[in-house]
């Protein structure tokens, strides 16, 4: 049943490598199909529907919307505002209506993670309740790869990628002078220790992190200094790669206690700073020089060193979104199913958006080794980091996307 | 005239992207010399001829030996040692002739910054004094670009496209939201602010700092919240780019106020750690969001963003440094001379070392604006940044070069 109208694209969440992949995706595939009068892009997401701020997507240049395709971040900007509950407060629902009335739209497709497919949930729900006929589709997207129902998520073999890459680099680095080092690598991952685990790629390519802690497993700053201090005394240094997120057994993060330290509370240790504050732990109880590296924004920007496959598969989602809601689905995400791993292949396979919404998928016990990462992992993820895909450079440095951002307006 | 026996080769400082590559140069160029009898890596510099712990280059495998083009670091190892004068004590100069003696060592090449020029030429002259025939040649590196007598360091154009890359990728992120962000990048550079300008390169194409401080001109940090807050009036997000080294008026670091306010001396401080002061105190006084990042030892090791062009100029000092010896010049540095921009051209050209040693190359004045750089410092670092070198990936992470190390031996 066709049903015509415009489509309405936002970007949501923490931006990743290949989040404009899928922007690319969308807006190529939208322009194809004659059901879609019009292609909007929201400004900060749902953030942009609230305020009546739309960019006219038609309006861009052709060639700027092909170079997102390896450009980083969100073209059209982000937001983190989570949706009240309708049955709480009517009034952000009542508005998107208002807003989707106005400019017609009648293909929602919502791209970012655990709380934008809340979003998206919440408003397929409230729209299908009030018989106002909207295609709600939505796309996943999260550096942390722990989005539910999907066997990986586009942004996380690129940020995978740059990690393991670095990881290696850092680790050649680490361990070139005659007095040892020891070198603490912090990776993001709240929670879910998906990102950290990606640095035993370089471990198992012979370059990488002797140490690896995830945020699954309960920490121990003493148990650390034991594990730091048995591969010092056999390597003269050790490299170690940590999540932030790391916290003991009773679920405090180690972070925190860096914090308690920290009189004058710098907002770098707030904002990160466990590798710091575990540096200074090794420095003080080994003695021997330290430094704590935080990979910081740049794991989840990197689109110079993006996971070729990672690029295409968030092309992919972004293309097969249009398609199926054009096709007639909706309050669904795209999930990635992974049919075969020798060869890889993986086909895209339409979810509820109410069996997504809202859980963490977290690395399972059975990668996890005591201070490290079990060799099976690298089943799992080297597929996801295949391939080198980077933007076309010019004068040395990377042509990423400019879009001109025309606020759309109606009659 | 010619002159029969060992080359020994040796790596000192810090690491850089290309210092491999130059090592590649010397023993590619090395193996093609019949009056070069043998080939030897010095274990860690200097270090390694003290010790006696030499590595046997021709035991290698040379597909290995093609790979140190491409691999970052410092392959043999690094040292930070500087030679005393001969005058006050003679001890290390004695026993580097021993090891000289012991193993025909008649070609000395070393790599290396301001340091290790002074040990080249420490060591020159007392084999000069001491009638020990052995041409001395060093092959410029720093990815500080600090070094006298060269229009530019081999490093420093693979650090600087990284970093140019780098700050365009933040920028992007760091602008992501609709609440204001300001994000300070910390770049390395304790005097001399080369890399740090390299973020300029961002800028200049659309997507970089709005501000960057080098460590020539002095910091106030009155000056730099009366900055940003103007930037964030006009664009509601505020990128810097700073130089760990910036400075009050009176020559005292920034970064050691920030270690003052940190009663429990955090090393993360200490190895830096100016970024984060910075943007804790424009929390404080502009409330809004920060980030402090640090590109820390990234900057200078990955190699998987290295430029073509430093690539190849590094390869080539290795390769002219061994050329320019076997044709009898000693006690030089292999300098690099610009003789044209556009195109551009360089060509090696030997400088005494006694002109090189111990001097410190600063940004010049004409390319520091105020706050940010002049548009002039293009034409300087532009070509230097040109082409993508990468190594070759296999399994979605790059394959570097692994050594055997085999320790020289003599009857």
């Amino acid at each position: 049943m066709e049903l015509k109208g415009a489509l309405l694209f936002g970007q949501s969440g923490g931006p990743t490598s290949v989040i404009n992949a899928s922007a690319c995706g969308v807006f190529q595939t939208a322009f194809t199909h004659d059901c879609i009068t019009r292609v909007y892009g929201a400004a900060h997401g749902i953030k942009g529907v609230l305020d009546d701020c739309l960019y006219d997507i038609n309006a861009e240049d052709r060639q700027q919307i092909a170079l997102l395709r390896n450009t980083p971040s969100s073209a059209l900007g982000s937001v983190r505002y989570k949706l009240r509950d309708a049955e709480d407060n009517e009034t952000d629902y009542l508005r998107i209506l208002e807003i989707f009335q106005k400019y017609n739209i009648r293909y929602f497709l919502y791209n970012g993670g655990n709380d934008s497919m809340d979003t998206c949930y919440k408003v397929g729900k409230y729209l299908t309740e009030h018989n106002y006929p909207c295609r709600i589709v939505g796309v996943p997207k999260t550096v942390d790869n722990d989005l539910y129902s999907t066997d990986h998520c586009p942004g996380y073999g690129s940020a995978a990628k740059y990690i393991a890459t670095t990881c290696m680099e850092l680790s050649l680095d680490g361990r070139v002078y005659d007095k040892g080092t020891a070198v603490i690598i912090e990776i993001m991952g709240r929670n879910a220790g998906w990102l950290t685990a990606a640095s035993a790629v370089a471990s198992y390519a012979g370059q990488g992190p002797d140490l690896i802690y995830l945020p699954e497993k309960p920490f121990s700053i003493e148990k650390f200094i034991d594990d730091a201090e048995v591969v010092y005394a056999r390597k003269g240094s050790v490299i170690v790669a940590i999540s932030e997120g790391i916290r003991d057994k009773d679920g405090k993060y180690i972070v925190e206690y860096a914090s308690e330290n920290d009189r004058d509370m710098f907002n770098h240790i707030q904002l990160g700073g466990v590798s710091g504050y575990l540096a200074s732990i090794i420095k003080q109880r080994l003695d021997i020089k330290v430094r704590g590296i935080e990979l910081s924004l740049m794991q989840r920007c990197a689109s110079h060193l993006a996971s070729e496959r990672d690029v295409e598969e968030a092309y992919q989602a972004g293309a097969e979104a249009v398609k199926l809601a054009v096709a007639g689905s909706s309050n669904i995400m795209v999930a990635f199913n992974r049919v075969s791993n020798n060869p890889y292949r993986m086909v895209i396979t339409p979810v509820s958006l109410e069996a997504v919404a809202n859980y963490e998928k977290k690395v399972p016990d059975r990668y996890i080794k005591d201070n490290f990462i079990d060799e099976s992992f690298l089943d799992y993820v080297l597929p996801l980091i295949e391939g080198e895909a980077h933007p076309p450079f010019i004068n040395g440095v990377p042509q990423f996307a400019k879009l001109r951002k025309v606020i759309a307006q109606v009659d």
